[in-house]
């Protein structure tokens, strides 16, 4: 008899076997002979209903000391459930009360909690329904991101957190240094002497691992990035995070099609799998978080995105009868009203926008013909708006370093971004995808802040 | 007709078929007829032999532009293969050249390289037999990692980088700030204004998750770290990186007797896997690199581990015939020396110690009955010495607070961790496994900035 979790108890327990679980308790109550415990051990949206009758040895004791909170450990024989909604519960011949909680001062009482009251409690609030059901399915969304690519030969490669370089130039950033602020060394113009920080030059915590993907792509053809990443910006928005994972694959011999192809089955392939690993947190997100959820991931899975230039976009943006608060215009990058616009109200569909205007995008991006637009792509998904941003990358030597020129990037920065264009460089894309906002998408979270454990934001880094 | 890697092609491609492929040119032969190329796309150690007859569309014009290096898509049949050490080869009909490589500059020519000098090419060095390799080990260790907690049940959570605490009180830590240091805001004492800063107090890169995976544990029972942590020790070693990735299991319900069983039931099956899915690489590694290397993994995976006391094991060193150059008495910490004269030359297989003074580890391992030793363990390996550190946490709120105060740490800075201990407080267990320690032991490389892609260490920030 070795304990089981309830999610396996729940899902093929028979009346008749004998278990134990280990958990902690949800409710209580009593009645003359016997008491209702609802314990959830973390598994399951549903906990298991304990029945236990008062002729257990040490009863009064125990149920004196089981509060909401407490944890449990209860040895028994499953029945079948005469309530509905569960199929079996649990006759209790054994019950250990592991660990009180103080019941005066247990900040998770039965009533609701507002999710802003829950997150000074990031210690506690994974206990709740909501915020459990969010890390049990942004678990099997990593997963599901893992299980895509391993399965298509995609090696995940660790791209490097401290950076001395920026990227894009783009994204504000933070500073790492092992220097104490209060006592910094300066050089003789009255500046930092970075000569005698940690790496001997300003360091920063990377916005972006694509560059480096770039490099393990010229080597390994197919890889993918998942890590954490930052962004210094003083944003206190329901859809920012100063730290937060994102995913970044980089294929090479691919082109925009590939990339577009990649992203669309990514996507679909990650739903599926999430709805089918969280099916019951998947529903309750959808009953009481967000009405559209299912809708949402019934729309990725069984529709063919819709492509459409950026060029096309903006003339369907134009000549439509909806009034944006922002202006349309050629040359200009979108906003999220037409984003949202295009998905939910247009093609009622995701949608992948392609080949932007050169202007407002990164100089890594492939030139197309005539130069006015590069190769770059984003999915813009009903509800959400952008959810992956892409590009096919400049291979073309003398065209990279033009680009380069031209956004006023020191070359000699990107010597080695170069040399992958000296030595075999190969067509290649790839995109990029914040976790977050994935977890987001799927679970109809308002607040980006309750889809990570502990999430940073200005003035945030508690627990 | 589609792509196809060449690892698949290798293993269960058939003379007759038809394929394409892309890839590196590794080498070239030219005979008067025909040419030989060794074509490597990365997703194995061997590549595909290409004969290429001088008939074929573009023949001389494409041989005067391939070099070592150069990116080219094969199409062609397979037929079996005359040589030793491959079943097939591919008669090419068709040889498109994507990109040249400069055979004048290309620095990774035919002869080998020390690994010293492949470090200062960061973003070619993957395309070398050994290093790529190496990070195909690493995504399949990486990948066995998820794969046995994820079918145990366990949730992977993303404990936070940014920390305004540190852990263990051990371990110097990076500062992070998104303030100019060159003009920052200090207070009328003269000191930095914190409060001026992004997060309004002094913020670090963390050095273990571990506390915050107690957190997650507390509603979970079973959860996983995997990211990467810091160091701001200033050690130019060959066992050192500033940043590195760790993993940590945190188990509620769980003692001693279960975290040694889990880790010693991990070890085994990574190792077993990575044999699996990189046999190819594996072998090379014995080869060349370090000829103990499969004897190691067939140790781990079919002996029992030893177990044995802090108390039994100094009692063994102190009675044993070999010299060591640091002391051996009781309360003392052991040496890397005494951890591998167990693991190699007594026991000459795995050894998880248990039970240390605990004097010499963290607060927040479990006392033992009469205070002297704690809960703690360490997996020592033959070659390597200590691969895994864990413990037994405290779970008693008042023994805790003891400990706390006898670290000399703030108490309040701990209020939440000691909250987990007031409201349904568990036994709960876990363990720290550096991923690069693990990968460098499976390898055998000897030099840790030879298994991550982009090591930081001093002065070292490139790429």
């Amino acid at each position: 008899m070795t304990t089981q979790r309830i999610k396996h108890i729940l899902k093929s327990g028979n009346p008749g076997d004998t278990v134990t679980i280990k958990g902690w308790v949800r409710t209580k109550r009593d009645s003359k002979a016997f008491s209702f415990l609802d314990i959830n051990d973390g598994s399951s949206m549903t906990g298991l209903q304990v029945i236990a009758d008062a002729k257990i040895d040490g009863y009064s004791d125990a149920m004196k000391r089981i509060t909401t909170g407490a944890s449990v450990v209860v040895e028994g024989t499953l029945a079948e459930s005469p309530g509905k909604g569960q199929r079996v519960e649990l006759q209790a011949s054994g019950l250990e009360v592991v660990g009180e909680s103080d019941a005066e001062t247990y900040p998770l009482q039965k009533k609701r909690h507002s999710f802003e009251f829950l997150r000074e409690l990031g210690h506690l609030r994974s206990r709740t329904n909501t915020l459990g059901a969010v890390f049990r399915v942004r678990n099997a969304c990593a997963n599901a991101i893992h299980e895509f690519f391993q399965s298509r030969d995609f090696l995940w490669i660790h791209t490097p957190i401290l950076t001395a370089s920026d990227c894009e130039g783009a994204g504000e950033m933070f500073t790492v240094t092992s220097m104490n602020l209060d006592k910094l060394p300066k050089g003789d113009d009255g500046k930092v002497d970075y000569g005698r920080d940690f790496f001997g030059k300003p360091t920063y915590l990377t916005v972006s691992g694509q560059l480096e993907a770039e490099i393990m792509a010229m080597a390994f053809a197919n890889v993918y990035t998942f890590g954490p990443t930052f962004r210094a910006e003083n944003s206190n928005t329901s859809r920012h995070l100063a730290e937060f994972w994102m995913m970044e694959p980089e294929m090479a011999f691919c082109d925009l099609e590939g990339n577009m192809d990649l992203a669309e089955e990514f996507l679909k392939f990650v739903f599926k799998r999430v709805l089918e690993d969280c099916s019951d947190d998947m529903e309750f997100f959808n009953k009481r978080i967000e009405k559209t959820v299912l809708e949402t991931a019934d729309n990725i899975i069984n529709n063919e995105f819709e492509r459409i230039t950026y060029t096309d976009a903006i003339t369907l943006l134009e000549k439509c009868d909806k009034k944006f608060e922002y202006p349309v215009s050629w040359g200009l990058d979108m906003q999220s009203e037409h984003e949202r616009y295009l998905a939910e109200e247009y093609f009622k569909k995701p949608v992948i926008v392609t080949d932007y205007p050169t202007e407002i995008k990164a100089f890594y991006m492939r030139l197309n013909d005539g130069g006015k637009t590069v190769a770059a792509m984003d999915v813009l998904a009903p509800r959400i708006g952008e959810i992956i941003g892409g590009s096919q990358r400049e291979e073309r030597l003398n065209v990279l370093e033009e680009r380069i020129a031209a956004a006023g990037l020191p070359k000699e920065d990107y010597w080695w971004y170069l040399d992958l264009r000296r030595y075999g460089t190969v067509p290649h894309a790839g995109f990029g995808l914040g976790f977050e906002r994935l977890v987001q998408f799927m679970t109809g979270m308002a607040n980006i802040r309750d889809v990570i454990p502990f999430p940073r934001t200005p003035d945030n880094v508690e627990f």
